[in-house]
């Protein structure tokens, strides 16, 4: 199994602190979940009898989406299932990208090709699949449209495949393809996990061509979403007037911890409206520094050392990593980290080319 | 897709018949769910953050199964990652069984055998895998543990697998091999739908030696269970004085359903639990004169025509049955089908040899 956010339990034996007393900022998930503060509704029904595939959920997403969708436990079942629906396939994905999609195409037997941002359009003719996090999970990076669907052309006129988990895309809706997913050879993850802050309900979707949506239903066979997460996900998805209210305090949260970082000589070199990412060859012992205060981030190793951060939503929060950050952290512990990635102003998302 | 009990929706659309007024013995699901009467408080939390493996869901199971135990989502997500497990392999299962087992055996490109009850021990020695459900699903049928640890020291003797599909078992704990679940080669299934009345939670367990749980866990991914029904599973498994009174209440009900249903004529040809199951060439006449009349039963083809009944709960549940079977279907209706079942009297459940 890969390393992941969000491993509290784990975090709170290692470091001996207790588990409610952490400040978790390992995940990109909103801290604002749909269902705080709601308590809707789950009929007994929903847990006891067998989830039916025509309750509504699709119909829901389809509007949300604005596309048919499938409905998932989670992108991440996708991402297991989507290696097996293809023959040995030359497999690129973006360097230091979320590490599960290379793990399943490789684990099923196909050649995974890690590509630098500036490489992919050179390696795309030479590619099956396509594979890309948009926006990217850590960096932040995201590209063009129109060098999307110039990319997934190549590849379908090759029956090759443009693969993007938009997990990220929510609150910047205008970067999805979900417009275009009848293409064939064009595959879209979605997530109800960070935008909607339903991590916990495992649901998610594909948004593609009918046959390759049918061919992936049977791979992942029935009943693979709980009752109450499919009765769930349909109020999420319907709550226009809340999708609207979260894009807006997303962005404001994310751009707060930008300037926050920055000012704590610690600038992010990408991120999106769920977290901020920052490169520097103290980012295990910054990792460590603030884990010793109760403050988990999401260390990464490769390709370089980096640090992401998830939103802190009270001012207590922001407070508490202020302190951490600006006052013990940067100042007296992590000023020559400090120094060494000032100097860097990157905008708020990269774009390419 | 394989077609199964408890599509509602369907029938209600097939049959003209709202949702709400049908009852519904088309599954294997206890009609008592341990989370009725019960509101167990979830947490936002549960909801909003990743599951963690670490949250005690495996120790429960463990406690409850006597046996270390994978939390699957589903026996079902076994059912469709097992098969990818082992190489090319002769797959014995009993003909008639519950398909799903076949149907993802062969579709990861195995040699599936279908047996009769009185030929699996003649084909043991031939077989890489045997495959039973335990009691099987609709037949009811049983063996002797000391018949199935027989096959499954011969199989394992040549690296093989036994898997046992308990999903039936928790009501006569006797007959389960969790006590032998360490023993390399045999698997056994066990899933939280039926006997606790939550298929809703997606909720199973995966019994084996360690590095074959090990192996399905990776083959599975992270989080594939949702964090609610992490929690209502944690506390089902753990309300032991509950475990009693449901089997109590779901053999009486059984046995009341088998007497009802001789005398309707239409004698049981099998059943555990939580089912009886009735062969006969009018399977689907009764199946359909049943649905007018808003009562759904499972019924399958092959190899010859059945219905399986799910248990009534209320006086009123079993008035509405008794009336269906007794006063309209099988005297007026189905006198020839209950003269042909006349003069049978199986056991309550069947045990070979």
């Amino acid at each position: 199994m890969l390393e992941h956010g969000g491993r509290l339990r784990a975090a709170a034996l290692r470091w001996g602190i207790a588990r409610e007393r952490w400040l978790d900022l390992s995940t990109g998930i909103s801290p604002w979940s749909w269902l705080a503060d709601r308590a809707p509704p789950i009929s007994l029904d929903a847990w006891q009898r067998l989830p039916e595939d025509d309750d509504g959920l699709a119909e829901a997403a389809a509007a949300y989406y604005g596309a048919a969708a499938l409905p998932v436990a989670g992108s991440q079942a996708a991402i297991q299932a989507l290696p097996r629906l293809r023959g040995s396939s030359r497999v690129g994905v973006l360097a230091g990208s979320y590490a599960e999609h290379a793990l399943c195409w490789q684990r099923a037997g196909h050649a995974v090709i890690a590509l630098d941002a500036d490489g992919i359009d050179a390696a795309v003719d030479t590619l099956d699949v396509l594979l890309l996090v948009h926006p990217d999970n850590p960096s932040g990076l995201v590209h063009a449209r129109s060098q999307l669907l110039d990319w997934h052309t190549r590849l379908a006129a090759r029956d090759g495949w443009l693969i993007v988990d938009e997990a990220f895309v929510d609150a910047t809706p205008a970067l999805s393809l979900a417009d275009h997913s009848q293409r064939p050879g064009l595959i879209l993850l979605r997530s109800l996990g960070k935008f909607f802050g339903l991590a916990g309900a495992r649901v998610g979707f594909v948004l593609a061509q009918d046959a390759l949506r049918e061919a992936l239903a049977e791979q992942l066979g029935p009943w693979t979403i709980a009752g109450p997460a499919r009765q769930i996900a349909m109020l999420a998805l319907q709550d226009r007037g809340w999708h609207a209210q979260q894009r807006s305090r997303l962005h404001e949260a994310s751009a707060r911890l930008h300037e926050l970082m920055a000012d704590a000589g610690l600038p992010a070199d990408g991120g999106c409206a769920l977290f901020q990412w920052h490169r520097g060859d103290q980012a295990a012992a910054l990792h460590e520094a603030l884990a010793v205060r109760g403050i988990l981030t999401r260390l990464y190793y490769a390709p370089a050392p980096s640090l992401r951060f998830g939103l802190p939503s009270s001012e207590a929060e922001w407070q508490r990593l202020a302190e951490a950050l600006v006052g013990r952290v940067a100042t007296r512990r992590f000023d020559g980290c400090a120094k060494v990635m000032a100097g860097r102003d990157p905008p708020y998302d990269r774009i390419t080319p």
